[in-house]
């Protein structure tokens, strides 16, 4: 292992930050540090403060010239793994079609996942590169990739096993998820028992075994996975060590999001449709609440999640993209950020929370969204005056440069190789 | 002058681009050339064909390596020059504030009339900079800058030589458009008349003979300038040789897009309130519809403009960003692609004709917004397999490489100093 020197940021011009999971911060403050260096060393914030104290270690100094730091973003949500896009389905969306119709014409879920079947391990590490490359470069440094495009047993494996290539080499951290739950695969059209028989028998005692994935996820949707099948199959992901997460109430009231608390998931995710008691299973449970408003951006949604009163009812809400080719084409996270602000009414303040602190966890990790002595060296460096501007000046790349473990990953939107 | 080797593109996996103004072609047409190879020359594109059959000129070979490429973008609707950005008001805006409450803050056009008139011409130029950079990276070759933010002589002059001298510097072409008539000055709150002496009499007269602008633009709706004065105030813009354009029935229905059509203006933008004889007036008179899905999205517009129908019965329409600091924080007109796509439903090759041939013909330009034998040399290389993935897959940068008048401008998202 390559021993790197220290790094020591200085002269930023503002530092913000959640609290700690330790410190019982404030949900959804981003605290003003009164510092201007920070001291990058074995891939962990070693220290912070005024440049005058800094520790005496022999470090790369870093002027940041007045721009601005926050912890990097966290997309708890994606799927960048897959064979193709989907841009002809975004078409025929655009002239009016419905989900149904897109799906009877070949599209959906399973116009990737025959596509994802066909592919070759190589082909799909190769395409999702770029994606990867993207995010990090817009101020992504942990990531989550879900499989849920092979809907059989070797396909979901190859995605779970392209997703570990891609984490092996890749600079951003993967956090891989099991979704062999995404859709039901053609051959069992009429057979969901069998299917949920080879994922509860098959699929999810291999993932596990094998390391494949931390979390299982399932799409918890009327004509989907019902609330009885959902919970046998994250049931038996638990059983197996797997944490799991939950689509839910994306498209109709079904009680996913209670589903999640009663479970203990990770988080309930999209949730335009839930419910009192949801919201109220939520708060008592601190299962996250995930929001995806690039999707609903994307989809042209009427409903977005109750976030303001989640919110004010002590729910923990979380930031992504739902980067995906059929109903989320956008890897950005600070696109994630403006559509918050956008939609859900949040500030810029709630919406970096959410990105940092809320993301984090909705992946379990405790190490990283926020930026304090022995965390994850992760940050992201901005051009702008404040937090404010990421939200308000948007399709531009504000990330001018990204440090992933202490080093630096990416400058001027460009991913360092 | 620098005399400057003329470059021969190669390789271009697809070539596609509105016929040019002699042809009469179809509108909303984006034809796929039968080349792979373009050579730039003196700033103008001299041949395009197939690689063998390319003139025996010395050029710099640059492979596209199967990208493909399209005319530069024409943003032709933007206020790139102001003295400080507007997140404050943005806040306010996300949080219920409309916009009589936004003014009475301090915030709106005033707000930057006052920072404006404060700012020295130094200030104005270094910060619009990074703007046009933004802009030009994203694939903008030619933009338009309004005044406007100065609402007395002084200020208003002084935003025309901002842009001049940007004009002189930057790789993009501005086009300067005089927008005195962008609101009424405080000064002038209850003299109204008094104001409009000082555009016609001074402001007008000043502007056209010094050449500091080619067109002259109203901010004609309720509560601001109303058809009367908006009338008198063209047409002596007119008298005086300038073109004029029209913000329009962006509000209410006042009957602005008509007035355009009257005057022969070159566009009638906004439009979201456009009625029935407004359409008519457009579509026989030539006048371009300026379409801003940029400033709908960042206002939360309930209303869009009847574009189907426009596009249905003949109307021209065009693309463009409307970047100022208070109702649409966006330079980058791939962003105005995608939100064209999403709010109007326009198709891909709909929106790229209206961001080229479209916003050149709302400038009175017929030089550029086509690729072909004789047309500037403004051209963007797309990393993407067409054009239908560049308003899918957004929030990030596909534009590979921009050249302007024959040079490279910018590349992988960053102008080339």
């Amino acid at each position: 292992m390559k021993i790197h020197m220290p790094v020591l940021l200085t002269n930023a011009g503002w530092i913000r930050t959640p609290a700690s999971p330790d410190e019982n911060g404030v949900p959804y403050e981003m605290r003003k540090l009164d510092a201007d260096s920070i001291l990058l060393e074995n891939g962990l914030v070693r220290w912070i403060g005024r440049e005058a104290d800094a520790p005496l270690t022999k470090a790369e100094r870093v002027d940041l010239n007045g721009m601005g730091v926050t912890p990097g973003l966290i997309d708890f949500h994606a799927h960048p793994v897959f064979a193709a896009t989907r841009e002809a389905e975004f078409e025929l969306r655009t002239r009016g079609a419905s989900y149904e119709e897109i799906a009877a014409a070949g599209g959906g879920i399973l116009n990737s996942a025959r596509r994802v079947r066909e592919a070759t391990e190589d082909h799909l590490f190769a395409h999702s590169l770029p994606f990867l490359d993207n995010a990090l470069a817009a101020g992504t440094t942990t990531l989550e990739a879900k499989s849920g495009y092979g809907l059989e047993p070797d396909a979901e494996y190859k995605m779970l096993r392209v997703i570990r290539r891609l984490n092996d080499v890749h600079a951003l951290d993967l956090f891989p998820t099991f979704l062999g739950a995404h859709e039901f695969p053609p051959e069992y059209r009429d057979d969901h028992e069998g299917y949920i028989a080879t994922l509860i028998d098959e699929m999810i005692p291999y993932v596990a075994r094998e390391g494949l994935a931390e979390a299982c996820d399932i799409f918890c949707e009327t004509g989907v996975y019902s609330i009885e099948e959902s919970t046998r199959i994250l049931l038996a992901a638990k059983e197996h060590g797997l944490k799991v997460k939950v689509h839910a109430d994306q498209l109709s009231p079904l009680g996913g999001a209670k589903l999640a608390a009663d479970l203990g998931a990770l988080s309930a995710d999209h949730i335009e449709f839930i419910d009192d008691e949801g919201i109220e299973k939520l708060a008592s449970s601190g299962t996250v609440a995930g929001l995806l408003p690039v999707a609903a951006h994307f989809l042209r949604m009427k409903e977005d999640p109750p976030v303001r009163e989640m919110i004010d009812r002590g729910v923990i809400c979380a930031l992504a993209t739902d980067f995906n080719p059929g109903s989320s084409m956008c890897e950005s996270m600070t696109m994630a950020l403006h559509l918050a602000v956008m939609r859900f009414r949040v500030n810029a303040e709630e919406a970096f929370w959410m990105a940092t602190a809320g993301s984090a966890r909705a992946l379990g990790l405790t190490d990283r969204g926020w930026i304090g002595e022995g965390a994850l060296a992760d940050l992201v460096v901005w051009s702008t005056d404040g937090i404010e501007q990421v939200p308000y000046h948007f399709g531009v790349n504000h990330a001018s440069q990204v440090y992933k473990r202490g080093r630096l990953a990416a400058k001027e939107g460009r991913p360092l190789s």
